[in-house]
C-alpha cells in the first residue's frame, strides 16, 4: 500500500481565506469544520445547510455566518463546498447541486470510504470532475455526534486524506519522496489544501481505491471485530443481566468500545467498501483458525510475539 | 454460566489479621498484596518469597517485613500463603510447599485460569485439598507488571474470584440469592473473603470450571482478536514502517492495545485454557463470516443494533 505525505503548501498566497464557503450537513464533522475555518480566519463568509433547527443553533454557535435549507440554493455563490454526510448522502448531494456550482468551485467531502463517491464524481461531472471535486477523508472520529459536540480542535493533529480523481496523487508522492514542492496543479486543490494544514490537520494524498483498501483494514475490520464481539458475548451469555459479565478486566471495554458506534454510517461504510472488508475479515478469520489450532502449541508464543512487536509500533 | 456474589463476612472476629502471611512471587500482583495488607493493618507479618534482589527492593518499600528465597523454607510458620506466581509456577509450587504447611494454614493464588490449579490441589492434597486451599483470581490486569510498579490501591474496587474446591460455591450462591449470611463454612475461608474484601475487592464465588469458561470469553476471547487483529495487519501491510498505518483514528489503537501483553503469561493461560478458548474462537470466527456474509445486505443493521445494545450494557 502506499500512501503519500503531501509536501506542506510553500507560497504564502495558497494561505489565502477560501472565500465564500458552504457546509452542507451541520452535525459533529460539519459543525466543527465551520468553527474551525471560522477561527484560523480562513472563510469571509460560511453558508451553512441543514435543517432549520440546526441552522438557528449553528448561528447561535457563531459557526456560519447565514444559512439555508435548500443545498441547491446554498452552494450557488461559493468558492468552496463541503459535504459533511455520510457517503450516500453526499453522493446524492453532488448530484443535486453539481448544476449549481460557480465556475471554479471546488466540492470536497468527509466520507469514510472514497472510491464510490469518486465513481459518482465522474459519472455526474465527466471531463471536469477533477477540478471541481477532491474527495477527502479526515480521520478524526469520536463516538458522540451531533452539532452540540463541535468544536474547532477536532481536526487538530488528525491526519486527512486527499484522494484526488486524476494523477495528482503520484505528482505529491513524487514530491514528498523528493522532497521538492512540487504542489497540486489546482490551484483551488492547493487552497483546499493549505486550509486544512492552517486547522492542523495533516494532509496525505493517496487513490480513491488505495484509500477504501487501507481503510478496510486500519479502521473498518476492528470495528467488525468489536462488533463480533460482542455478538459472541451475548449468544454465550444469553443475557446482558448475567452476572458472569462482571468478571473481566479493563480489556474488555476497549474492545467493545467500537461496537457502540453509529449503525447508520456503519451500514453506508459497509455497503460502499463491502469488497475491501470482506477480504480483511477472511484474512482474520484465517488468523484466528490458525491462533485456534496453535492454543498449548510452540507456534502460540511465536505469533503472540509477532502481534507484540507490531502492536507496540503502532501504538508509539 | 453462575457466578455468585459472596454474601459480605458479617462476624466481626472475620476481620481479624491473617497473622503470619507468606508471599510467593513479588511481581505487580504480590508486590500490590503485600502493600495492601500492610496498610489496612491485616497481617502481623509478611515474608516475601522470591529473588533476594527483589526481597531486597520489597523490604525497601516496606511491603515485607523479612524475605526467604525458598519456597519451602518461606511458608513453614505462615497460617496464610499468597501464591502470586503464572499457572504453571504456582502448580510446581503448590507440589513443593504442601508438605511443609503448617496445620491449618490456608495457601491461594491468583492465577488467571483456575481448573488446572484446582486439579492439582486435589492430586497432591488429596481429601484435604478444601481445607488447604482455596483457588483465587484477582481481575486486576494491568499493561506492565513487575514490583516496580506495584501499588497498595491495585486491588481496590475490582472482582476477586475465589474457586473452593467443594460445594461453598453452592452455598454462598444460595446465601446471595436468600440474602442469609450463611458464610463459608471453613474458618480461614471466612477470614480470607473478609481480608480480600478490606483491601477493597468484590469477592465472587464460583466453580473453577464456570471461572475458566467464562474468563474465556471475557478475558481470553478479546486478548485473542487483539493478537489476531495485529497479525492480520502485519500480514496485510507488510512492513511496520508503512505510511498507511498512519491512516486511522483512535479505535485502531484501542483494538490493538492488548495485542501488547506479555507472551509467557498468556502462553500458560492457552495451555491451561485450550478448550475453551478454542470453543470461543470458533464462535467468534462464525460470528465474523455471518458478518461478512452480511456486508451491504439488510441483516447487517439488524447485527450491527443488537452489537451496540449489548456493548452499551458492559461499558454503562
Amino acid at each position: 500500500m502506499s500512501l503519500q505525505p503531501a509536501p506542506p503548501t510553500r507560497e504564502s498566497s495558497d494561505r489565502e481565506s477560501l472565500k465564500r464557503v458552504t457546509v452542507i450537513g451541520l452535525g459533529l464533522m460539519g459543525g466543527s469544520l465551520a468553527l474551525a475555518l471560522r477561527r484560523a480566519g480562513l472563510a469571509e463568509h460560511i453558508v451553512g445547510c441543514g435543517r432549520a433547527e440546526l441552522i438557528r443553533r449553528a448561528q447561535e454557535m457563531s459557526a456560519i455566518d447565514s444559512g439555508c435549507t435548500d443545498a441547491e440554493d446554498s452552494v450557488a455563490e461559493s468558492d468552496f463546498v463541503f459535504l459533511c454526510t455520510p457517503v450516500e448522502t453526499s453522493i446524492a448531494l453532488l448530484k443535486r447541486i453539481a448544476p449549481r456550482l460557480r465556475p471554479g468551485a471546488l466540492v470536497t467531502d468527509v466520507g469514510s470510504t472514497k472510491s464510490a463517491f469518486a465513481a459518482a464524481a465522474h459519472e455526474i461531472l465527466g471531463a471536469s470532475a477533477n477540478e471541481r471535486v477532491l474527495p477527502g477523508h479526515p480521520l478524526a472520529g469520536r463516538e458522540v455526534s451531533g452539532l452540540e459536540h463541535a468544536e474547532a480542535d477536532l481536526y487538530a493533529g488528525c491526519v486527512w486524506v486527499l484522494t484526488p480523481l486524476a494523477d495528482e496523487a503520484v505528482v505529491a508522492g513524487e514530491a514528498a519522496v523528493t522532497g521538492k514542492a512540487v504542489n497540486a496543479p489546482i490551484a483551488s486543490h492547493r487552497a483546499l489544501q493549505a486550509a486544512l494544514e492552517a486547522i492542523g490537520a495533516r494532509v496525505l494524498f493517496t487513490t480513491p481505491e488505495e484509500h477504501d483498501r487501507t481503510l478496510a483494514y486500519t479502521s473498518h475490520l476492528p470495528q467488525m471485530l468489536s462488533t463480533a464481539l460482542a455478538l459472541t458475548l451475548e449468544d454465550a451469555f444469553g443475557s446482558i443481566g448475567n452476572p458472569a459479565l462482571q468478571v473481566h478486566a479493563g480489556g474488555l471495554r476497549s474492545m467493545l468500545r467500537l461496537a457502540g458506534s453509529e449503525p447508520a454510517m456503519w451500514e453506508q461504510i459497509a455497503a460502499s467498501n463491502r469488497i475491501n472488508i470482506a477480504e480483511a475479515l477472511e484474512r482474520t478469520e484465517a488468523e484466528l483458525r490458525k491462533l485456534r489450532e496453535s492454543l498449548g502449541g510452540p507456534d502460540f508464543r511465536t505469533k503472540f510475539e509477532q502481534a507484540r512487536e507490531f502492536a507496540k509500533f503502532v501504538k508509539g
